[in-house]
């Protein structure tokens, strides 16, 4: 049995709880600023309200304020629960209480831009840890089709875990053991953190095939829009293939569960999907953004936004080839310039 | 304008019929003896009962009893519109008519037995041709996410024209200018069509997850099964991937329009998903079989059928790794010895 601290108590930080509570762990589950509802809530009844679960009892759920009462020198792991936009606040807090270099694993998916390069969350993490002299913090990642929801109630998912270190690796896994969690190793960290971000941009154009479907409906001799759907997940797969090499990640994490896996899973169903069904059925951005989801973080739009400038001047410097992305340029123009959006079918497949 | 032979009347056929007619092309459509009815409804308002469209003008339909008539030597291309029983009927019946080697062009896909080994289609075309003299015939192949419906109603459709000449490849992609039909080439034409029969097989495997749905019904907070459908499908294409790779086909053409997007597709609807979907639910494959879909060819089924001796007798002397192909064999377990599903979780994601 270990103790594990995860720190923010949204769906997914409280889904791997569960999963770490039947793994036989006690888990201290503390939510950020923005999860004091969801606390209260856990705190009364033991009910998670977004995940709609009762919690294990092994689960000890604590407001932001008390991480340092929390926060023991017998924490084995500390789990990242928080959004992407939350990882320099947790960076922050941590870093202050820390007092010796427990492991990370990370369930923030993301891709930011630091010293005008695009990096990866757990590179930040451990850069930011740096500044509070923690210098040999090991930051795992967990990646692969895993729908919050679905974990929580302990329906079969499969995750990978990665990170460079095989020993590491195998230490995490071995805190891993319910039935219906696959989990498997990856020491390629960049790849599959570089997947776990674009399946949530290329979600948006993938999901463009269903608002065409609801624009033009089902056909009279009851043709939908598969193949079209299916088309558009291949160039996905292709360009989250050209840009994780780029960034220095391994193909077969571009086909693997981090990849392919959570690719599909993400066009199945979920915001990114979503808003790209409302540019398939002809709406700008903006007007799809603030009219349909205005309460809505859609982490994919939130990535584009973040990495356009920077992916925009290395595609100038012909660091990134333009060629290699059509799909992806075409989503940027959607969400940063509001272009509606339309598929450069010409430019596609280059490479199948 | 070329002019050009589609043999099979049924939907792929004739859907390709129509993509063919668009592109300026001079039609001959002919049936089979299975295709009869289908043929005399054309003839009669020109609508393709299965399809539910009415086929163009240049499209002109006859009964297989007319195809020496209708072989004219003016013929620029034939296409293979039979199913995979089909083929060795329609090596038979063009090997006695035709004078000489025009190129084939296949739809038809699949994997058969000859001389104890797995072969390919368009290989075992080439070779009974040669028993008619007919020495230089090319014979190519189409794949990809396509599914005829859509197709015959122009709705925007990726395929993979294949084969091991550019020149012939760029020739055949000249015919194939509509612009809802976005043609590629490939000169794997071993993984290409290796993945155009597998994609059928593993689709079974990949719909065990919406019958699980069935079983269990969606969670009471909502969650449906889709961790467990992205995982199925990861691991169908790890399996495709080596699969191809024993018979010589090329990686790419796993992840990419013949691999990752038709089964996508194939995942999405259709019989052979619908007999996973039933051995999802709990049902043995005979009882599901003979039960649900008694009039129902399942080609992915059939394909089991096909290659399990020849595929055990590989595994046995080892020269396919039992161990690689987990899934796969779960599912030819179902198919062939009537054994209930079960998903072995501990063999999957071995190279991911």
């Amino acid at each position: 049995m270990a103790e594990i601290l995860v720190l923010g108590a949204g769906v997914m930080g409280s889904a791997f709880s569960v999963l770490l509570a039947d793994c036989g762990h006690k888990v201290h589950l503390v939510g950020t600023h923005l999860d004091t509802d969801l606390i209260r809530g856990i705190l009364r009844d033991r009910i998670h309200e977004k995940l709609k679960v009762k919690l294990p009892d092994q689960i000890v759920a604590s407001s932001h304020d008390q991480l340092g009462e929390v926060l023991s020198d017998n924490a084995d792991l500390i789990v990242y629960g928080v959004n992407s936009a939350g990882v320099l606040w947790a960076n922050q807090q941590l870093g202050r209480l820390l007092k010796k270099s427990t492991p990370i694993l990370m369930l923030t998916k993301g891709l930011t831009v630091r010293d005008n390069t695009i990096r990866i969350l757990p590179q930040i993490v451990r850069q930011d840890m740096l500044d509070f002299g923690l210098n040999d913090i090991p930051v795992a990642a967990v990646a692969g089709p895993c729908i919050a929801a679905e974990l929580a109630v302990r329906r079969e998912s499969s995750v990978v875990i990665t990170h460079p270190d095989p020993e590491l690796l195998q230490w995490l896994l071995s805190f891993l053991n319910a039935p219906y969690c696959h989990a498997r190793p990856s020491n390629d960290i960049v790849g599959v953190e570089v997947c776990a971000a674009l399946k949530n941009f290329y979600a948006i154009g993938v999901g463009y095939a269903d608002g065409r479907l609801k624009l033009k409906g089902i056909a009279p001799n009851g043709a939908g829009m598969n193949n079209l759907s299916a088309g558009l997940f291949v160039q996905a797969m292709i360009e989250i293939k050209y840009l994780l090499d780029y960034m220095g990640g391994e193909a077969e994490s571009a086909y693997g569960l981090a990849g392919a896996g959570d690719l599909y899973v993400t066009c199945q169903a979920g915001r990114n999907s979503r808003i790209g069904r409302l540019l398939g059925a002809g709406l700008c951005y903006r007007e799809a953004k603030n009219k349909h989801m205005p309460e809505d973080t859609i982490e994919g739009a939130e990535l584009a936004l973040t990495i356009t400038p920077t992916l925009r001047r290395l595609m100038d410097q012909k660091q990134i080839d333009r060629a290699a992305i059509p799909l992806g340029i075409t989503i940027i123009d959607a969400i940063c310039d509001n272009i509606p959006m339309q598929i450069p079918w010409d430019r596609f497949y280059n490479t199948v």
